[in-house]
């Protein structure tokens, strides 16, 4: 694709890396930005530069956070007692959309990928053994992807914090409310079958 | 979509005015940027800036170009008398691909669309006409889009030139080379039976 300007060009090249958007919708893109007002290059270009160089990140969690201490780690109804381990803020905004979670979080920053080149020293690890370590942790969630990434982690982690006197977790597996069962996968069902809960449990819920 | 972060929520927002873009892409493009060191962000946030703050066109036929006049205008063996007119920088391209256009081109810069509040007025047709006027102009070839918008802005131009000694002509529409009958359209089809070529012309880009 030759392109007839070199400020074009250097912006399609920009756009088209990141993930999901080839060279063509880098085109349309950049296209689409210069019909719009100077304004909206202006602001798209400044947040973006803006929130790469100042976000800051909670000291007690890992999750993005405009202050030290974030608002779910600073809120006092909260259990500190009960920590859920997810890989990204989407997650945690995933959870808190369901309303039904009154922990905290401890945001990994992705998963333990050799592939990709993620080693646990690139992940929040240590600081969620040093919390353990503390001894003020009752429980810990595992909310991290079924991936063969996300069981490594997980599995990682166990391994380093199972000789403390901590409760673990793991998010239940199975059919998904509203599903139907044939058109399940069958690990799914199974895990579903095997980890099944009294019916009573069931109710509470509804 | 609550984020936890005022940084995060203006990138995110940004990011989705782009069209094609949904909220939930957009956290998606803005937690990547936050994986990747601080000069990709930065070269992003840049080449955009610069693109739309310092982007110019061709005096000429008013597609994009970093010099007064593009390459193609500025091209000595391109016939001058020969204007194909069609709306954005990506028509140029996909044209000059197929290596065997050997004129010159007109960018409007869009299609009169009302909807859009797009008129006239804002498209470069003036500067089109202008150059008909000026009596240099052999052949006008409209190679806009086959919609409504593109009809309706063909037929405005046309309007405008006929009283000139310019002969104008519209690209063939007809089954795209390697297609079978059966899938394509009725008015496509239909059209490439009234408009059939002479045999022995078909043969010569065989």
């Amino acid at each position: 694709m030759e392109l007839p300007s070199k400020l074009l060009e250097n912006a399609v090249n920009e756009i088209a890396q990141l993930p999901g958007i080839g060279k063509r919708t880098a085109l349309r893109l950049a296209l689409h930005l210069l019909r719009q007002p100077l304004d909206q290059t202006q602001n798209l270009s400044t947040s973006l530069f803006k929130l790469r160089s100042e976000i800051s990140y909670c000291e007690e969690c890992h999750n993005i956070s405009d202050n030290a201490i974030c608002q779910i780690c600073s809120n006092v109804k909260r259990e500190k007692g009960l920590i859920c381990v997810v890989e990204d803020v989407r997650d945690v905004m995933a959870i808190e959309n369901t309303g039904l979670y009154k922990g905290t979080y401890h945001v990994l920053g992705g998963k333990i990928n050799p592939i990709e080149g993620i080693g646990p020293s690139q992940l929040k690890i240590k600081t969620l053994v040093d919390k353990i370590k503390a001894g003020n942790v009752e429980e810990v969630i595992f909310a991290l992807s079924s991936t063969m990434e996300g069981d490594t982690t997980n599995f990682y982690i166990y391994k380093q914090i199972k000789e403390f006197d901590v409760k673990t977790s793991t998010i239940a597996r199975g059919v998904a409310v509203g599903d139907e069962l044939e058109y399940a996968d069958e690990v799914t069902l199974g895990r579903s079958l095997l980890h099944r809960i009294p019916f009573e449990n069931s109710l509470k819920y509804n």
